[in-house]
């Protein structure tokens, strides 16, 4: 059982594990740094705490951006989409986002 | 069988529907614009046509964004993330993007 709000968990659209996405975007710039997931939890502890919580599905456990790295996500603002089963987080991202060391998750591999 | 090119096909990580999200921005200002989902065969028609088009899962079908509504969106970019599970569209997006006419589907519920 999650502490989240219920105002905001009845709004929720979750897969069939329980998730759903996060993209995370840097708050000036508009650098979308990665996409995450979470569950209600990981936003209950997002949006009470102020710091990037997501559920790692492969290892199946909250993870805090920034916890092992020292690259920080400071959150500035959460808003959820028209339809409910998306979220968007806005953040200062200390350093890079990405585990290569880039910037963003997107910097690498341009298809077009 | 899609006909993407099995160089981008071998580098894509699907969910057990075949399925990847796709971010879509609007490339200068960096709007977050939406989030659908694509199948290789979506993402080939994204790269060859130049029109974003997606697969939507309620109703079991390719989707051409604008092609009802007129509200298109003329890619500029895609980009695959680390991972190779999230794809990052570029987009020159005509007027809302979001189906409730709504610039972006981020703009109308603020958590935080």
């Amino acid at each position: 059982m999650s502490d989240l709000d219920p105002v905001i968990a009845e709004r929720l659209k979750r897969n069939a594990d329980g998730l759903f996405p996060a993209i995370v975007q840097q708050h000036d710039t508009g650098e979308v740094l990665m996409l995450a997931w979470m569950d209600d939890e990981a936003l209950h502890r997002t949006l009470s705490t102020g710091r990037g919580t997501y559920y790692s599905r492969s290892r199946g456990e909250y993870w805090v951006k920034g916890a092992t790295s020292g690259h920080v996500q400071h959150v500035r603002g959460v808003r959820l989409d028209c339809d409910g089963d998306t979220v968007l987080v806005l953040v200062e991202q200390q350093d890079g986002a990405c585990h290569t060391g880039d910037r963003t998750c997107f910097d690498a591999d341009v298809l077009m």
